[in-house]
């Protein structure tokens, strides 16, 4: 239903009405001005042209020395969302299971759908700070599983896992030969550590974007790390699917990773005073929630909502957020986007406490 | 074996090498300044968040009202290339046969090999002018049939189907309940007059872009017209592979349609006079070819020839084409796309002569 309702909320929108969208993890930042004018540079050179659907070896050969892989270990995607997507469609077109802690990204649960492939969740929750159950995890596993998907930071609790928790996984998987999609867009933007899979040794994916480290979600560019047969064949099928990212955006990528540090500890900021805030307010309305460790979401409770109701009422009142029902069982939570300027943030969690109160 | 001369190509030129790429149909023109200043413009105003999978509602509505359709009829892709293959995989991914002429654009057939289909290819040759012999497509045709591909005009034979052989098989699909994906990617830059589609009263589809109109290529922006349920389906794919195509590109697409015929009687004209020059060279040389109806191609034939040793040959002396072997069965053509600047096209067109007399 998250979709329905973004579809919705820019229907709204067009016809005038004020929304403050804080159902979608879009910042109301703007892309710096120095990527926006590094792109323009690149349109007009030309650099408009069909090029290599693994992207440009420029742009692969400097995220290979920043992660420290080779350059034939990247593929560049439209969106980290395309290397989610591809990397399910070709371990699982064929059938097979998904194994995936939830609450997850709804995209994982929707595509292993589209699919056709078996996603056998695993269910954390608020109570046990969202935990994965390790046992658990190696009962959903049989020899069916073809990969198992990790978002850390979670959207939507912007939880870190415990790396200790990710030691085991990564221990299992690997002595089931099972492969892991570790989704980490939000990492370097998170307020505290966060162990990357790269940081083991046994043969895992990373995928990752550009969207919200650099504020440039509309810009659709994300990477994939994995080893260099599935890295080929993602490249193949972004052959004949989307032919490229188009090379002026992958310039301006390039651009944006010289000043990396800088602008990652700007948003770092932003968002760590806005968690502040709305924990604050969600706190004060006796709302139930795990403080975040990253941006962009707060995931609270409320005993006996009925979120996706809830959600679709809210939109009446301009405020616009996710229902837990996208992201697994979990009715009685909802998704907050902390990506709205801060007055009109505090306006719309304000409005969001009185609504659960009613 | 297109995109392994393609990245080879890439490869070679990135090592500093000059290779007359007329391997793809990427042309040597610019993208015009005015919608590279419309995409700047576009940055700069912030168009750069998360947008409608379907794409923005000015553009479809443009569109619609430019091919007479509603704008819950349209939806925009990155690049036609989406288009088919969001396509194929809705309609083909539960199983299913899908029939193709041949000669055919190499993406079809990679395509429906991917999504693990059959593509029950109908030959046509050169000796009869490239003509459908509808009897044999009818013989294909059974109940598990679920899509006809007809590219209109050709890549690679750059020929413009005749129309009474159109209307006969929209009939035949019409009349067994199959749906036409109609590719007309060169259709308005197209030297002769081409009946669209959407001429057509059938549920069809018609896939096109503005990567050769408006010598876009590298944007990736395109768009598929068909009933609503069908583009429902591909909007919610769309939100779980890419998300949108980028509104600044979205906004320039919207600028391109504003100057469309000043541009495309520009690139008619350009292409034109370039099919003649080719055609006189290449008929000097003695090969078999079809005069274009179209830009870009010429797919001429050298009988004996082994063309995937000679395309792979031919980069050796700098020059790039795609062998035939890339469209079906036509290990004795290749394809020459006559997208580069007239003096460096004459000169490889010529080193291609040479290359074949020896």
């Amino acid at each position: 239903m998250l979709y329905e309702i973004n579809e919705k909320a820019i229907k709204l929108q067009n016809q005038g009405k004020k929304i403050t969208k804080l159902n979608i993890g879009d910042p109301d930042l703007a892309t710096p001005s120095e990527i926006v004018e590094a792109a323009y540079v690149a349109l007009k050179k030309g650099r408009t042209k069909y090029a290599s659907a693994f992207g440009e070896q420029t742009l692969r050969e400097k995220l290979g020395s920043i992660h420290g892989v080779s350059a034939d270990n990247i593929v560049i995607t439209p969106g980290s969302k395309w290397g989610i997507f591809s990397t399910m469609y070709l371990m699982l077109k064929n059938g097979g299971n998904v194994v995936i802690p939830t609450p997850y990204w709804t995209a994982y649960g929707l595509t292993a759908l589209n699919l056709g492939a078996e996603a056998r969740l695993l269910k954390t929750d608020l109570n046990s700070n969202w935990r994965v159950d390790l046992e658990a995890l190696e009962e959903l596993i049989d020899n069916k599983t073809r990969l198992i998907i990790l978002n850390n930071p979670s959207n939507p609790t912007s939880k870190v896992m415990d790396e200790k928790v990710v030691d085991v996984i990564v221990k299992i998987a690997h002595e089931n030969n099972i492969m892991i999609l570790s989704d980490e867009v939000y990492s370097k933007i998170s307020f505290v550590d966060t162990k990357s899979i790269l940081d083991y040794d046994s043969d895992n994916i990373l995928v990752t974007g550009f969207s919200k480290m650099f504020t440039m979600t509309g810009w659709r560019i994300g990477y994939v790390i994995a080893n260099e047969k599935l890295i080929s064949k993602i490249g193949k099928l972004n052959q004949i699917t989307f032919s490229n990212v188009p090379v002026f955006i992958q310039d301006a990528a390039l651009v944006a990773l010289d000043i990396e540090e800088k602008l990652t500890s700007e948003i770092r900021e932003i968002y760590f005073n806005r968690a502040k805030m709305a924990s604050q307010i969600l706190s004060e309305a006796k709302l139930e929630f795990s403080k975040p460790d990253a941006p962009f979401y707060v995931f609270p409770r409320v005993k006996g909502l009925d979120s996706e109701k809830f959600a679709l009422d809210l939109l009446d009142d301009g405020v616009a957020v996710a229902p837990g029902t996208s992201f697994g069982d979990y009715r009685e939570h909802f998704r907050i986007s902390l990506t709205a300027p801060d007055n009109d943030l505090r306006e719309a969690l304000l409005q969001i406490c009185k609504a659960v109160s009613n």
